[in-house]
C-alpha cells in the first residue's frame, strides 16, 4: 500500500465475483486511497457478491447496462454527485458473446447474436467513453482502462466472435484517446491480460487445458486477476501521465514469445 | 499482361465507377485471364457505370446488399453457376460510415449510424465468407482480399467510425482465416491502402489535404488505385499461397515512415 | 511461367545447394525471363553445387564476401556490365551465427562470434544496399529483397543471436527504404519466412520438432522454399511498386495465429 | 512520494546531466526510497556534474565503460557489496552513433562508426543483461530496463544507424527477457520515450524542429524526462511483475496517432 491513488475517484465497471479482475481492482483501489462507485449490469448483479464488495470497500453500487444511454448518463451524473468530484479513473471490464454462449462457431454465427455480443463487448466502452465526455465527467489528467485479450491480434480457434470485438474495442481505445487527450488530457488505454480464469473466462470452451498452454508459453507464467488489478493501479497513478492510446500487454511475455522450451519438447521427442 | 490469373474464377464487390480500386482490379484480372461477376449494392449500382465495366470485362453483374444474407445467398449460388465453377478469388471493396456522412463526429455517434456503418464496412466481409464457406463455394487455394486502412492501427481525426470498423474487418480477416486455412486451404487477407481519391474516399472532411500530405510522408508517393489492382492480383495469383491472415501495406512507406524530410521542412525555419 | 521478370536484370546471394531459398528464387527468376548474377561467399561456394544452377539458368558467378566492401563493389560493378545495364532486383539471403554453431547460449555470448555474425547476417545487407546506391546500380522502380524469420519479434529460444540480427537487419531496409525510395523509386522490404529445412537452417538446435510445431501452428502448413521463391517473384515483379520498408509474413498465417486446435489438444487430455 | 521503491537497490547507467532521464530517474527513485549505484563512461563522466547527483541521493558512483565487460563485471561486483545485497532494478540508458557525430549520412555509414555505435548503444545492454545473469546479482522479481526510441519501428530520416541501433537493442530486451524470466522471474523491458531534449538528443540534426513536431503530433504532448522517470519508477515497482519483454511507448500518443489536426492545417489551406 503506497497511498497512490489517494483522493481520486472513478467508476469501476464489471465486478461480479472474487474472481474478476474488476473485483481486485476495487480492493486495491481501495487499499491506495481510491474512492468509486461499482457497476453492473442488472442481470450480472443478480448473480454476484457485488454487495460484499461494496461493503468493504465502503462504496455505493448503481446498476447500469452499458448499452444503454440512459443508464450510462444517470450512472455518471449520479457517480459525481456521489463521490463529490469529477472523476480520474474507469476501468472497463466488460465482454460477452452470445455466440459462444449459445455455441455457434465462428464460421456459423448469428448475426443478432454478433450484434449483440459486439454492442455489450466493445460499444459500451465508446458508450462510456462519449458519455463521460459528454458530461465533462472527467478531471484533466485522468485515466480510463479497459480490459482486452491478444485474440484481437492473434487468432485463438475457441475465441470467436469475442476477437473481433476486442479489436475493435482497442480501437475505440485509440479513437477515442486522440480526442481526449487534445481536449482534456485524458488517456486511455487497454490492458492485454494473460486468459485468467474468471466466471465469465470459463464460459470459453477448453479454457482449461488453454490456461495451462499460456502459463507455459509464458516466461514468467500468466498474470493473475490480482496482478491485473495492481498493473491497473499504476495506469491510474499520476505515475504514467504520458501513457495513451496504447494497447499494454499484461502477460508473463506470452505476446513475445515465438515458442517456449517447455512447448517445444511436446514436439521432440 | 501476364496471364497471371488464367483460369481463375471470381466475385468483385464494390465497383461503383471507373476511380473505384474494384473497378481498376476488375480490369486488370480481365487482362490476366480471369473472369468474374461483378456486384454492388443496387443502391450504388443506380449511381454508377458498372454496365459499361461489365460490357467492357464481358462480366455479369448480380446486384446484392452485402449485409444481407439472402443477397449473399443468391450472389454465391448464382455466381458459381455462370461462372462454371467454384471461385477462386474473392475480392470485398465495401465501406461506408453513416456518421461521417451525418456529420457526427466520433465523440457524438448516433449508435444507430455506428451499427448500420459497421455492418455495411466490416460484418459484410464475415458475411461473404461464411455464405462462400456454407456454400463450398471456393477451390482449394483460393484467396480473398479485402481492402481495409491504416487508421485501423492509427487515429486520423476525420476517419471517424470507420477506423474502428476496419480494426473490425481486419480481425475478421484473421479469424476466418485461420479456419478457411485449415478447412479449404483459402487464404484471407487484407490489403491496407494509401489513402486514394475515389469517389467515395472524397466524402471524408479535408481529403484532399490529407492525400498531399500522405503522400509528402510515403517515400515512394501514395500507392494509386490502377497500383492496389496491380498488386490485388498478386494476391489473387498461385504465386503467394502461403500469405494469409496477413494485413499488407500497400501505401509507398507510409506505415513505416516516422516522418519525413519534406514534412519535416514545415516544421523548422 | 508468366514472363513476369522478362528483361529484368540482378543479383542473387546466398544460393549454397538446392534446398536454399536462394536456390529455388534462381530458378524461377530464370523461368520468368529474368537474368542474373549468381553470389555467394568463397567458402561457402566451396561447399554448394552453385556451378550447376549457374549452368541451368545460363549465370554467371562471382564470388564475393558480402562483409567485404571491395568485393561488394566488384561485384556490381561486374554485374552492370555482365547483365549490360542497371540492375532491378537483388536477393539478400545471408544469416549465419557463430555463437550458435559453436554452442554459445544466448546468455553466455562471445561478443566476438556476436561481431562477426552481426556482421555477416546484417550489416552485410546494408553494405550491399549502400553499394548499390553509391554506384548507381538500380533502376528505377527495382526491388530488393532479404529474407528474414519471425524470431526478430517474439523469442524462439534456440534462434540465439540470429533473433537480434534479424531485428536490425528488418530495420535496415526501413532506414535503407526511405532513402531508396525518395532517391530512386527502389523498393526495399524483407520477407519473413517460415522455418525452411534449408541446409543452413539445419544448423539450429531441435530444427526438426520446430519445423512440426510450426506446421502445426500454421493454418496453411509452413511455407516451402519453392512457395518463397514464388513470393519473392512478385516482390521482383512490377506489380507491387508501392510495397516498401514492409516485413511480409510468408508463413503459412502462423505470425497471426495464437494457437492452433492441433497445438491446444496436445494440453487437454 | 509513495514509498514505491522502499528497499529496493539498483544501478542507473547514463546520468549525465539533469537534463538527463537517467539523472531525473535517480531523483525520483531516491525519493521513492530506493538506493542505488551511479554509473557513466568515463569520459562522460568527465563532461558531466554527476557527482553533485550522487550527493543528493546518497549515491556512489562507479564509472564503467558499458562496453567492457572487465568493467561491468566490477561494476556489479561493487554494486551488490555497496548495496548490501542483490539488485532489484537496472536502468540502461546509453546511446551514441559516431555516424551522426561525424556527420556521415545513412547511406554512407562508416562502418567502423557503425560498430562502435552498434557495441555503445545496443550490444552493452546485452553485456550488462549477460553479466547480471552470469553473477546472479538480480533479486527474484527484480526489473530492467533500458530507454529507446520509436526509430526503431519507423524511420525519421536524421535519426541515421541509431534506429537499427534501437531495434537490435529491443530485440536483446525481448531475447534475454525469455531467459532472464525462465531462470529467475527477472523482466526486462524497453521504454520507447518520446524526443527527450537532453543534452545528449540535442546532437541530433535539426531536432528542434523534430521536437516541435512531435510534440503537435501527440495527443498529450511530449512526455519529458521527469514523467518518463515516473514511468520507469512503475516498471520498478512490484506493481508489474508480470509486464515483460515489452517495448512500451511513453509519448503522449505519437506512436499511434496517425496525424492530428494540428499537422494536417499545415497540408490544408
Amino acid at each position: 500500500m503506497y497511498n497512490l491513488l489517494k483522493g481520486k475517484k472513478g467508476i469501476i465497471f464489471g465486478a461480479l465475483d472474487e474472481n474478476s479482475i474488476a473485483w481486485k481492482t476495487a480492493e486495491r483501489v481501495h487499499e491506495e486511497g481510491g474512492t468509486f462507485v461499482l457497476t453492473n449490469a442488472p442481470i450480472a448483479m443478480r448473480m454476484g457478491q457485488i454487495n460484499q464488495l461494496a461493503e468493504k470497500t465502503g462504496s455505493e453500487i448503481i446498476p447500469a447496462d452499458a448499452t444503454s444511454l440512459d443508464d450510462l448518463q444517470q450512472l455518471v451524473e449520479k457517480s459525481v454527485e456521489i463521490l463529490g468530484g469529477k472523476l480520474d479513473f474507469v476501468l472497463h471490464s466488460i465482454g460477452m458473446s452470445i455466440n459462444v454462449r449459445k455455441g455457434k462457431h465462428y464460421t456459423d454465427q448469428n448475426y443478432d447474436f454478433t450484434t449483440k455480443g459486439w454492442d455489450v463487448s466493445a460499444v459500451s466502452f465508446h458508450k462510456v467513453l462519449q458519455t463521460l465526455h459528454k458530461n465533462d465527467a472527467m478531471n484533466e489528467w485522468g485515466s480510463i482502462v479497459a480490459l482486452t485479450y491478444m485474440a484481437a491480434q492473434r487468432t485463438f480457434p475457441d475465441y470467436n466472435d469475442m476477437a473481433d470485438n476486442k479489436a475493435y474495442l482497442e480501437s475505440i481505445a485509440r479513437s477515442f484517446g486522440y480526442f481526449y487527450g487534445k481536449d482534456k488530457n485524458v488517456r486511455v488505454n487497454t490492458i492485454s491480460q494473460s486468459p485468467t480464469p474468471t466466471t465469465a473466462g470459463q464460459g470459453v470452451k477448453g479454457f482449461d487445458g488453454f490456461i495451462a498452454y499460456a502459463d507455459m508459453m509464458s516466461p514468467l507464467g500468466n498474470a493473475t486477476a490480482a496482478e491485473c488489478a495492481d498493473y491497473t493501479l499504476t495506469l491510474f497513478s499520476d505515475l504514467t501521465r504520458k501513457v495513451t492510446m496504447q494497447n499494454l500487454y499484461h502477460d508473463g511475455g506470452f505476446s513475445n514469445t515465438g515458442v517456449s522450451n517447455e512447448v517445444m519438447e511436446k514436439f521432440i521427442k
